[in-house]
């Protein structure tokens, strides 16, 4: 099924790497598959291209629809015609990180050593290892210089790597809902989801593969996860204290409240579709991001070799990445006298507004892109 | 061990409900153990009786040391000679709760009818029932009117509760941390902690007691608890991200963030001191807290027969139960005339803040219940 102003039906595509990497770790991982989409039109200049990152849970399938499926891409809202990533106009890329579950090369892969999934013997990544991946596969496509990178969550954290590490081949950086560092208590929400899925008894030590998976520890994961990308205010609005479908409270432990059917619900879907060694290996890269290298790089140097311009984004009641975190961002740009817009939406959503249909996001996003396309 | 200002030396008390009490929940419980303490002297008009209401993981050993032991009770900081609730003026007694798991009866207790832990055919309780049984003890001891009744987070809602059920039977209510009604948010961090507990394999529906015990559930369930009690601020200012013991990263899957192994730590402690079913039943109980009892009882209506005095506070960082919940309660008490104080302390810890020597809630408290007294 697709619907008016989507880009359509889209199929997944495969890059294959077949030198080994060297990690940030110190391992080394090789050959790595990458999945990605595109969707637009690549410009003879190459000059339109857009890389647009995916948080924990995404994955390549950013936009339009999959033969016979009717649910779109993760961020269809913004990625297709006269949307804000505006596809008649610019070649949009997503590429599911290395680590993932979905195409790209993660721990349920086949190690060619031991012809079986990696497991846990799969190295740990960084950011900085998933964006080293992505731009062998930039490279290969023949774009010198990307005009956008994009993304919310971790796909901020990736969009502000790029601008870092690849400070030359970037026009615009839009980090959206995002940090220039992991804060404490993400560190410790994301704790608590490993602690869930390493002790579910199926985890067996990494390697459940072929057999029971542990459902009950990643949807456990998932379940907080999922509190803290809504806001109390989002809660309170969509929930409040309804009962699931009684009208009155039936004294046990069922869920009764709807906030825990839909709790629950996201659960289990979750684990329907993520793979649990996965969830270990992207929170952790998360956690290790913080772009002055725990404090051996001041802030106000991490961006001074950046010549791109950058427009930050954030929104009022997210709480997992605060409006205060973009600020230190846009601080740090502009000590090195970078060229920076900043928008706090005042959104009642929490952190996954950015997913949302949010018009003024889009406005945002679409007049920057054309005010500095051409 | 003893210190200057303690209470000294102190014991648990023990007091026996000979007959079933009837709870909300339709069920019978009985014969009901209270475990409890007091300290200081009750006066001969039997008019200087403070009763103190413990949170979720709090228990009758309130101030105080027990024999022995060299940890003082929960509020240590603010009950004893000079301190909040001045041991030297007033007859301070604390109750551990029914469904816990400090002496009161709960899951763990055993059922008379079957002779084995009652698990989880223990009845299903409500903060009404809780302070029900509270009453028949208070009564026991000839108090016919509290000077002040006072708690924390869910000791606030049982000081709520108190006022609208026994409003003859209070003259001074102190609710701190809390809120009319459990919000949303907070029944959805609530349910991630019982999910834990009742998918951990040896949580055996609900019938462990003898054999191995859910500690993985319960640990998770705690972490993610504790979370929820200190503040994104406090979080980074006590942890940020430094390493536990390393100065690099090791690139593990092992706690190598300080706030990991803080929280890692609180997790295993909490296991080896509480009863998984009794985190159950309380966090159950808690999520079920609405003075409007699911909207049936207008907002403006509850404190309608109350005539006590009111002294609400709340924390600037607490967002668990945060200061426009506090407001929440303080307007409803103003609708009905009632005379009620508000503070709103402006400390950077979260909801654990009113555990903490607090100086400002401590002189609050204690002009308040001077300016009442006698």
């Amino acid at each position: 099924m697709t619907q008016k102003r989507s880009v359509g039906t889209v199929e997944t595509q495969y890059f294959k790497i077949d030198k080994d990497m060297k990690l940030e770790c110190g391992k080394k991982l090789g050959p790595i598959t990458l999945a990605y989409e595109t969707y637009g039109t690549l410009d003879k200049h190459k000059g339109n291209a857009v890389l647009i990152f995916h948080a924990l849970s995404g994955d390549a399938h950013a936009a339009g629809y999959h033969k016979g499926e009717d649910k779109p891409g993760w961020w269809d809202t913004s990625i297709g015609p006269e949307k804000a990533f505006d596809t008649d106009k610019y070649f949009v890329i997503c590429i599911n990180v290395i680590g993932g579950c979905k195409g790209s090369t993660g721990p349920a892969s086949i190690d060619p050593k031991t012809k079986k999934p990696y497991g846990i013997e799969f190295p740990i990544l960084t950011i900085k290892d998933m964006i080293a991946a992505q731009k062998i596969l930039i490279d290969h496509l023949g774009i010198k210089k990307l005009l956008a990178v994009s993304g919310g969550s971790m796909g901020g954290m990736q969009a502000l790597q790029w601008a870092v590490t690849y400070p030359e081949s970037i026009k615009l950086v839009i980090p959206i809902a995002t940090a220039v560092r992991q804060s404490a208590m993400n560190v410790a929400f994301h704790e608590v989801g490993r602690r869930a899925i390493i002790t579910d008894p199926n985890w067996s030590g990494g390697h459940y593969y072929g057999k029971k998976i542990p459902e009950h520890g990643l949807a456990v994961a998932r379940m907080v996860g999922h509190i803290t990308y809504l806001s109390d205010h989002s809660m309170r609005e969509k929930f409040g204290r309804n009962l699931q479908d009684k009208d009155k409270l039936d004294f046990s432990f069922e869920t009764e409240f709807q906030v825990e059917g839909y709790l629950r619900y996201q659960g289990d879907a979750f684990v329907k579709r993520f793979d649990a060694n996965s969830y270990l290996y992207i929170t952790k890269a998360i956690d290790y991001f913080d772009l002055t290298d725990n404090n051996t790089i001041p802030l106000e140097d991490v961006f001074a070799k950046s010549k791109a311009k950058f427009l930050v984004i954030s929104f009022g009641a997210d709480w997992l990445y605060t409006k205060e975190e973009s600020v230190e961002i846009v601080r740090a740009l502009q000590r090195n006298g970078i060229d920076v817009a900043y928008f706090n939406i005042e959104s009642n959503y929490g952190h996954d507004a950015f997913l949302l249909d949010d018009e003024v996001q889009t406005s945002i996003i679409k007049n920057f892109l054309e005010n500095n396309y051409g």
